[in-house]
């Protein structure tokens, strides 16, 4: 496949580690892997000889220290630059999809769908992270009454190494979307790609390596069995697994997971499920987008997704006109064969190995209930690669089949999953019932609600959300628009309870928190300003003898401050106002309604006329390095202000952040409001963009 | 010890199930339980005979449901009115914690500890949580460029029943810290105390019991074993286990956890640290800062606290003083003896089975190259209930040791844990030194950090967050009004990787969610609405004939809306707000300057004037239910407005939260301004209270 290892007859699949290609000098051993239109055989797959423990040591230490010479955000912009050298290079990628029998959506789910992970954590890395290798969480928890003594929790990235083990249906994006949040909170990754599709990771990890984008030790690859990898983890280092559920059980009672506190998350293939609303009748909107929704997860990637449709939820009533509206769909647009040949809709499963574990699921499904209401368990014709139509000889197809189950609680429509185009229908009497069937997956990734009712909608996502990671509503307006039941998003979590695996991937910045610890830090305001970088209230402060709006990103320090003098607040000030903007909201303009408010003592000052009046007492007005005022956050106002008060603001630098492609930056001020009293006003958050020099 | 108890010789402690009070009847059985200072028997604990898997069976049915019927904002306040109920019979409660060895301090650190805890969550389940039955997690994801599918996270509960399994330590905190939150959640809980200390729970129990606060099935009490408990669990249950590490991996392979998705979390004791940094030398305020932790750390609850300091780790140059510093202060401050009598500051330990234990580790840590430095091996006279001073009698008690130990890598100081007033001092050379000792302990609840230093604390802080749940910064400004290194605060996340059971508990809202599901919800700005309770950008909105302002709580609606008309903002405007305001910043006041700014055209309107125009154009003048607007939140700028622009406003109803003990409630905004082209100009959360009639 690749002109860097060793050609015998077929040649073995490399794998990456300490920084050096290693092609296992067997090379006639290991697993043969074949065309899955074909049969050819195409590489040989096998990690004998390889050095794990070497590999993992050298991610605790090069990958650990070259990813911590990096902020969040220079990682994040790692990933946008990686997105774009792959961006470029997708056409090789695709050639090679294909002779693991993607057809070219299969691949653009894969290979472009993986591409945009990376690009989307490049831009949330930038947008919601600090430029920094702390993550604040939550706000600060006061703890003692003088503010002496406060709380606030911080994430920090593991100490160790993930080890990323996927399955064989998305050779790039698996790799990619498991990547790229361990990358951006600084942990190294080990990925061990399935056999049948290794060759295709690593062609990609070829590309990662030759782009010269990563720092050394970010990323090794381990193709061929996992052999004795986890027994050399220990606390700090986490396995992430996505493949079939019966091996979560043995992962989570291995000694590393099960007693050494290694983290461990899974994400596996459940019986997912439809749902059909009793208002989408046939005729509505609704029921077309159903259709083309369980015709779409029956037979992209072959109906190989984790997350296809496995049990079609409709009311009693329209069972037949769902199983027409299927059949009449995929007789229209569903063209099984190799996926080199034009016209070809549906290529064959990963391999013939896994048809046969096909064929064995889909005859328990028979046996236990199921009739086959679309399609035919005998039908073998497929398009080959020249065009022709005529039997699959070695190529492992399988035709879509749409079984129903009367029983609609039948044990094997609930729990038996043939992991390709095979799908089952059971119908349903109340929307009680729905939500039960739908729940007896027992724990799925994705159940899709198609209703356009929004009582319907709300009944079904509530019942059933605590059973699946993610729930898609789809109807007349977001029918078009959906990303669909099938695929899930970098901004939104990926995993589900109980047999989905229990785990959860991407989500955004979610899953690069999956990778750090979570810490209460406790201390004095100044320490934790120390350790979290932002400031706190009651921590040292600068009121020096320059303006804060004067020094630019390079010089202002956290704690630089402005103290204002205090102006008074006249209720001439506040009727002119009321007048000028408007707001002649009675607590501003009726003394005799404002102290019937329970909150005020008469008239008062507008909030508004405060702020205006705070960013008149501290802002320096003269061209600077502020920018901009581009928004304000969390603004409370405590103390009312009446007539005859005045006011005083304190602005203090709390979290710098600057840019790493903008001569400029982010500032964001503590601003608080005293009135004569020294009672807090207000307290709110001024952002800034501030230049850099 | 209760008269509805079975009294034979010693009365067996009941357990609370189904709703009613269950006596095994085999009361001579079971395990005999004495007095921890006089080695009086005080109750037998047995399981036997209980229905468990009828205990499971009802919390998922009468639990559930009952829990169900009430929001979030319910269940808190029956928090807040469990604490002041419990909190009025303390007394009780201190009476029956002396015989488990507490003294004064101790019992106040367990009841009113727990009782503080539920008090917390009363509060913050109001504060931080909506008043209904769903979680927001996160911001709206757009998902499609016409923002007409959306994705959003949300958390609903857990549809089983939480199993909190709990250490004899703290048998009242232990189990209330564990309750609140899955009560705040809406999960039913059964709480299984440990063995030795489960009469003073029970007693808890009781009293929540009698106070008819919590709906039926919210709580059930297993004293004794917890024989097959777990096997009756399934996906939708939890198990929250507080106790020795060694029980971690057993239970993490129980195929409840390993194969049946039952989640799983755990505390555990660990090997906690206090590092004293270089600068932190005799006569600094944090030497005897640092001293005092130590003590107290040893010697409350006898050490046997989770959170107990075992390692104290000291420059090289110190380990004198410290040792003669500790000495001094036991001298001066701990008395051991039996709790009951005046003057005793040290009770006894849990048992003479748990002293055995605690003198066996102590064995293996002066045979792993412990010296003893401060106490002695063979101390064991200690004052009596009468204040008499002689040997111990069948009392379990241990005087504090503290061992020094001359390799700061030797194996024994960093696995051996005696649980108990044990602790063990190294000595370090460099920050880096420390840093490193201190993760040797392979994963702990909390460690202390002793420095005024902000470069030593940021170092020592950063390089050993990742292996704790939990940092106290102690130094001269919060020694005084810290909580102390080995309390927990339920704002706080507790809980910590590896050896500390990798678990999390408390956090504030933090382990609410632990007890809920979270998924991702996909649809239209109208499905998102009715999912989440919370309006969307996109969604159906009422712009009626009725202002929303006139509209009390009682009829507002999401999605009520008012879109105002349009107001023109002329350069006179500005330059009169410039003046008014002071806010004579160059980008409002100086045509050439501004246009030089990269952010804008020319002069601007400052966002404050817009706000405030806003306000003008939305607010309805008269009084009416909107009471006073107390915020604002996320504004952010978008298009600048210029001199002849126009602006105008569309505030709709996005968020209604009635309080429950108020007659109004919160009412967010969401307010858009647009400009003349229909760009959008700015966008914020305004905050109002609102009447509810």
């Amino acid at each position: 496949m690749n002109s860097s290892m060793v050609v015998t007859d077929v040649p073995v699949v490399a794998s990456y580690l300490e920084g050096e290609w290693v092609a296992p000098s067997a090379a006639t051993e290991g697993t043969l892997v074949r065309d899955a239109s074909t049969g050819e055989p195409v590489v040989r797959v096998t990690s004998d000889g390889l050095d794990l423990a070497g590999a993992i040591e050298y991610a605790r230490t090069t990958g650990q220290t070259g990813l911590g010479e990096h902020t969040f955000h220079q990682r994040a912009l790692m990933l946008k630059e990686l997105a774009q050298y792959l961006n470029a290079r997708r056409p090789e990628l695709y050639e090679l999809s294909a002779v693991t029998g993607a057809t070219r959506i299969d691949s653009m789910v894969d290979i472009d769908g993986g591409i945009g992970v990376l690009f989307t954590y490049g831009s949330k890395g930038r947008r919601e992270l600090p430029n920094s290798n702390v993550v604040v969480d939550g706000p600060p928890e006061i703890l003692s009454k003088d503010g002496s003594f406060l709380g606030r929790h911080i994430f920090t990235r593991l100490t160790g190494v993930a080890v990323q083990i996927n399955a064989f249906n998305f050779p790039v994006w698996g790799m990619l979307e498991k990547l790229a949040p361990a990358f951006l909170a600084g942990v190294p990754t080990i990925v061990k790609p399935a056999t049948p599709t290794s060759y295709l990771t690593e062609r990609v990890v070829r590309m990662i390596v030759e782009s010269g984008i990563l720092p050394a030790g970010s990323l090794q690859l381990v193709c061929g069995a996992a052999r004795e990898l986890l027994d050399h983890l220990q606390l700090g280092d986490l396995v992430a697994f996505t493949g079939s559920s019966w091996t979560v059980p043995v992962l989570k009672k291995h000694p590393a997971i099960a007693d050494r506190g290694v983290r461990f998350t899974s994400e596996t293939d459940s019986l997912n499920a439809i749902v059909l609303g009793p208002d989408a009748v046939k005729g509505t909107p609704e029921f077309d987008a159903f259709i083309r929704s369980v015709v779409t997860e029956m037979t992209v990637k072959a109906g190989q997704k984790c997350t296809s449709i496995r049990r079609v939820i409709v009311p009693n009533a329209v069972t037949g006109d769902v199983a027409d509206a299927v059949a009449d769909r995929i007789a229209e647009r569903v063209v099984v064969g190799d996926p080199r040949a034009e016209g070809v809709t549906m290529g064959p499963l990963a391999s013939l190995e896994q048809r046969g574990e096909v064929r064995k699921s889909l005859d328990a499904l028979v046996s236990g209930g199921g009739r086959v209401v679309v399609g035919s368990l005998d039908e073998t014709d497929v398009m080959r690669a020249d065009g022709s139509v005529g039997p699959a000889g070695d190529g492992a197809f399988q035709h879509p089949v749409l079984l129903q189950f009367d029983d609609p609680q039948a044990h094997a429509v609930h729990n038996v999953e043939a992991f390709g185009p095979i799908s089952s229908m059971v119908g349903y009497d109340s929307l009680e019932d729905a939500v039960r069937l739908a729940t007896m997956g027992g724990g799925s990734l994705v159940a899709s609600i198609v209703s356009h009712d929004l009582d319907v909608v709300r009944t079904l996502a509530w019942g059933i959300a605590a059973n699946h990671g993610r729930v898609l509503v789809l109807d007349r307006d977001d029918a078009r628009s959906s990303t669909g039941h099938g695929s899930p998003v970098p901004h939104l979590a990926h995993g589900g309870p109980g047999r989905a695996g229990g785990g959860e991937e991407l989500g955004g910045i979610r899953s690069v928190l999956h990778h750090m610890q979570r810490t209460a830090i406790q201390g004095s305001p100044d320490m934790l300003t120390a350790i979290t970088g932002v400031w706190h209230a009651g921590a040292r402060a600068q009121a020096g003898d320059e303006h804060p709006f004067r020094k630019p990103l390079s010089r202002l320090k956290l704690g630089d401050q402005i103290a204002s003098g205090s102006r008074t607040v006249e209720l001439a000030d506040i009727t002119a106002f009321a007048e000028t903007t408007g707001d002649t909201f009675y607590a501003h303009t009726d003394e005799e309604a404002a102290a019937a408010n329970p909150f005020f003592p008469g008239r008062v000052a507008h909030g508004y006329l405060l702020l205006s009046w705070a960013a008149g007492l501290f802002v320096d007005p003269a061209p600077g390095p502020v920018l901009a005022n581009y928004g304000l956050e969390n603004l409370r106002f405590i103390t009312p202000v009446s007539p005859g008060d005045s006011i005083r603001v304190t602005l203090t630098a709390k979290e710098i952040t600057p840019r790493e492609t903008d001569d400029y930056g982010e500032v964001r001020w503590d601003a608080v409001l005293h009135n004569q009293n020294d009672e807090i006003v207000a307290t709110y958050d001024v952002l800034t963009l501030v230049s850099k020099k």
